[in-house]
């Protein structure tokens, strides 16, 4: 997290993170007095959890279920109050971010690695809205970003030569020091698994879900209600109407 | 692991045991001079690692992949040399035990608490024997055994009420002193799951799988080549023939 972001005023943001903010905070409003909101991670959904800091402050009432360690702690700073899955296993509405997004509102998550926490709880909403700039709209899934993989680190070999079998080429996430191996908040790896294009994403999580040794990947597949994409032309949603 | 079984003479062990030696013991005949073995969990495949120790003293080499701490404390107590799947991926042959087989050769596994990594060993290994007594065979998988499915302790709740749309009833696996809860070798809880009968095993484990927060389940579908049945009569086997 960048701290110089959150207290700059817009005027010094970059584009780019200026359209995150935009974003993320368009989608705070979508949350009422008394829901549980699920929290999701990333750059842009940052701005999505400080924002309704704010609006705990100016007196709505709402319980947060963070999707990771991350957006634990952001929240907690934020003053939002937090609860957990086993006291809330169904949540009124989750914000989160996305690496991917199609037209179908079917999504590559999983970049910032807490894609397996994401998905359980997205899985849980009754909505889910998902935050993104431009950029990371695509024709079909795969162009840009490749598909994150978690898997238990027993399974790391294995796992490689099974996805690799699927028409991927898998690669161990390393920390950013690029020293040590990439751990999840459950203690896992991450393959990420770059394929040339995904014409049939449903097919491929299928098979990805059947390997054994794999505990979840990053294709968020039919689990979405509303897309918000800010671009410097404003906020536009897919799909265009949304109640 | 109970060593007063080990050391005992054959006309001192409970005929329920007796079985299950003759059936772990038919099955490491299988095992060749030069191959890597994978190793099995279980009251069964218990007796196979201590063959194999005695196969090792008499001479012949071999490299064992545990599936569980425990069987990697008992073969490292029968001397078998060990190693990894990071190491050896492919694996020449596997010895597992099973708690309900099927006319198909399809398993329910698990109540040993070792599901995930005897699946992914199962997933690397070019051949694969179950060794059982004939308590174990069913006409139609889940007759007396639930399904156990490990899941992230994160998504406890959401799990359960997902499995129990499926049609079962969940129950969290507790410690045998009841108080704690169960924890896998790669710490992560089980539910056992509890199906009237299964009529159509590959779509529930695809079900499952699907299912975010679950990263395995008991069914072993279309991963067996031998089983090895020990009944009063001597050791049959499902198919009658293999090479």
């Amino acid at each position: 997290m960048n701290n110089d972001n959150i207290i700059a005023g817009e005027d010094t943001l970059d584009p780019q993170t200026l359209l995150k903010k935009q974003a993320g905070e368009s989608a705070a409003e979508h949350v009422k007095d008394g829901m549980v909101v699920g929290l999701g991670t990333g750059s842009t959904v940052k701005w999505t959890i400080l924002k309704l800091g704010q609006m705990i402050e100016d007196g709505i009432k709402i319980i947060g279920i963070p999707t990771s360690v991350r957006s634990e702690v952001l929240a907690r700073e934020a003053g939002i109050p937090l609860s957990t899955l086993d006291a809330h296993p169904e949540i009124d509405l989750t914000i989160d971010g996305a690496d991917e997004v199609d037209a179908h509102l079917n999504l590559i998550k999983g970049l910032g690695g807490a894609l397996t926490r994401e998905k359980i709880v997205a899985a849980c909403s009754k909505k889910e809205i998902i935050v993104v700039d431009d950029s990371k709209l695509v024709d079909v899934l795969g162009t840009k970003a490749p598909v994150p993989v978690e898997i238990l680190p027993f399974a790391l070999e294995p796992c490689k030569i099974s996805l690799a079998k699927l028409g991927s080429e898998p690669v161990l996430r390393m920390n950013e020091n690029k020293k040590e191996v990439y751990k999840t908040d459950n203690d896992n790896y991450i393959l990420d698994c770059r394929f040339d294009s995904i014409t049939n994403p449903v097919e491929l999580e299928q098979r990805i879900n059947n390997t054994p040794g794999v505990v979840e990947n990053g294709l968020f597949l039919n689990l979405i209600d509303l897309v918000m994409i800010a671009s410097p032309d404003g906020v536009r949603t897919l799909p265009d109407q949304f109640s």
